[in-house]
């Protein structure tokens, strides 16, 4: 008898599946609706159609208006755009820029880069829960400030940021204020009116839209240089065929994250609490890390002492359970992530720390198995410890 | 009645149809194995062996192994990485640059930049034909020359260039040599080793592939700065999620534009000389630009005496026929090409040009359907015409 594992994907924060309705709208793009959107015929004209389709339903999830959108490859990308693309442009206006030490990495390395050439960059600290406290970016800010980017919600341990603060300091000291969306829009409701943000990125593939597509707002009347430069794609600041099948996906992705919002935030942060009691009541020597309760809905960000995450994520592998330790972008390299360390956790605890990241797509059902699986696998990893003395 | 216009797509150098077979072999990336390469479970691991595959894939079209190539998001972010990624590693070594004149707008435009920031650029011109002479690149080269960029095959006028003698020059003189494949790889044979380029750009869209992949190869040793930053994908010279299906698509369509070369070489270029040959036998005071042998198998580019590529293109799109007027990705601007001005084209005949590009869903019956159906138009267009004086 062949037993087959029903396999629980508790990684949503590294990206997400599809949603049936985005790939059936995204499909005729690939065979039959194949035109550039340049192209002076009819199919470029539906090409056009769908990526003038997309603006809307991308700008809308937002709260911006069409022409403030423009269409990248991911988020990264977006990042990229925005910090260069904003440092460039008022370059004139001084060489420092501001943002924190619990940024995502298309923020963090971008900016070490910059300080190569020539820039001034202030990280600022964050506290316990992983906040960036507004007073101390007040404290920053010097007359050649540019530029302030700070992330909205953070994509580990969920924190989410008072954006709002934020910006009416910028606004005060009249300075740019971007902030990455990537792990917000979509997951949690945002205006970009009512955030006073200059420049917002976020992207498709965290809000079951596919790969390939993301966008950054920038506000009407905010100049900014593009970042890869050729065609007149995007009013001149994004050259580049757009990729017309994950941009309609995009769209439709947006579209539905916003008609379904409220419905899915519910739904997520009650699986996401009943994950959280569970583990707290199952296994000792753990912490939650973020906030209790200004966080994302799907996450649940752990720290289990005396064992390696590394590890506890292979053996939930072996039973089926998929699950991140740190950010999926640097996963690989086996590091202690910056933003566990900035919250001030010890190397231990923040290499003892596993992301279960919960979707629409999760059940009850499902966080039981893990709830099931999970203190074992914990007891077990601990009895090899070193370091473990039986607490 | 209602009539029904079988519609002809004689545009694939602004892109072309996803192959049925590929689009099958990227479908099971959207809603089964979405997972993020990065991530160290099951949902990763397919991932990841969906994008070395395409590694293998992708690097055997063009000769090359799989660690020399970085996947991007499209042709023009490959360009951009090249020129800007290669200049900044060297610049130690010097700062001139030598392209060509009729390079595509994601080579040109980022030159201009580098002009603006203290590089110097040389742009060799061309002939009548569209071909850089070898000869002229000699000339230009100077101690400080660090980087040489010319285009394989131009995709407007389809005219292949001399890589080979070009990259010999390069080699004598220890300049790093590029070269813009995205209309070349995958539509004529190409051997980076038998070119001799130390770095080239290529691109899913053109060759039956999906829009949202394309691939830099850079020869090893050669250094290459990342124009992405973020994350370590690409073994850290290309930030960013990588784009699964699209990356899983692109190497589908790269093994089957290896394995369908020369049938599709041969059935392409039959169609190509047809159509010239018919468009010479029915219309007078036309032009065939580009190389009457050295061009792309699908390139049917031709200046009409007396009247407008853009009414030419409308009232062939009115009988269902797909073609374009220089580059897509300037077309919506309605300027005169530069490629063809940079070949001595006057601005009226370089206005009153038409590129029909041919791929492998082409069929001789569109061919003579075209033939059947371009006369009258241009009859018709230049009776309207005040140069027109019945020649």
């Amino acid at each position: 008898m062949i037993m087959t594992i029903e396999r629980i994907f508790f990684d949503n924060a590294s990206t997400t599946r599809v949603d049936d309705r985005v790939f059936e709208y995204m499909r005729p793009y690939f065979k039959k609706k194949y035109g550039n959107p340049s192209s002076l015929h009819d199919f470029g004209e539906s090409a056009k159609k769908a990526l003038d389709k997309a603006r809307e339903q991308v700008s809308g999830l937002i709260g911006a208006s069409e022409e403030q959108i423009y269409f990248t490859s991911c988020g990264t990308e977006s990042n990229n755009f925005a910090l260069c693309g904003l440092a460039r442009a008022y370059k004139d206006k001084g060489n420092h820029i501001i943002s924190s030490s619990i940024e995502h990495l298309s923020i963090i390395n971008p900016l070490k880069e910059f300080g190569k050439e020539g820039w001034k960059v202030s990280l600022v600290p964050v506290d316990q829960y992983g906040f960036v406290s507004p007073e101390n970016i007040k404290k920053e800010i010097r007359k050649d400030t540019v530029l302030i980017s700070i992330i909205h919600a953070n994509n580990e341990v969920g924190t989410i940021q008072k954006i709002k603060e934020i910006s009416n300091i910028a606004k005060e000291n009249n300075i740019l204020f971007h902030s990455d969306g990537a792990a917000a829009a979509g997951i949690i409701p945002v205006d970009v009116n009512k955030l006073g943000v200059d420049a917002y990125s976020f992207t498709s593939q965290q809000i079951y839209g596919p790969k390939g597509a993301a966008a950054l707002y920038v506000k009407k009347g905010v100049r900014i240089k593009p970042l890869l430069l050729g065609g007149i794609q995007e009013g001149g600041r994004r050259a580049g065929t757009e990729n017309i099948p994950a941009i309609a996906g995009f769209g439709k992705a947006c579209e539905i994250a916003g008609n379904e919002m409220d419905k899915n935030v519910k739904y997520i942060s009650k699986l996401r609490d009943n994950l959280i009691k569970g583990i707290n009541d199952k296994i000792k020597n753990v912490k939650l890390n973020g906030h209790p309760t200004e966080r994302t809905p799907g996450n649940v960000h752990m720290s289990f002492e005396f064992i390696e995450g590394e590890s506890i994520l292979l053996m939930l592998n072996l039973e089926g359970i998929a699950a991140a330790s740190g950010s999926s972008c640097t996963s690989q390299a086996l590091k202690s992530s910056h933003v566990l360390l900035a919250m001030g956790l010890s190397p231990t605890m923040a290499q003892g720390s596993i992301l279960f990241s919960l979707g629409k797509y999760n059940t009850q059902k499902e966080v039981e198995r893990v709830l099931e699986v999970l203190p074992p696998i914990i007891d077990r990893l601990r009895k090899m410890s070193p370091l473990y003395k039986g607490q």
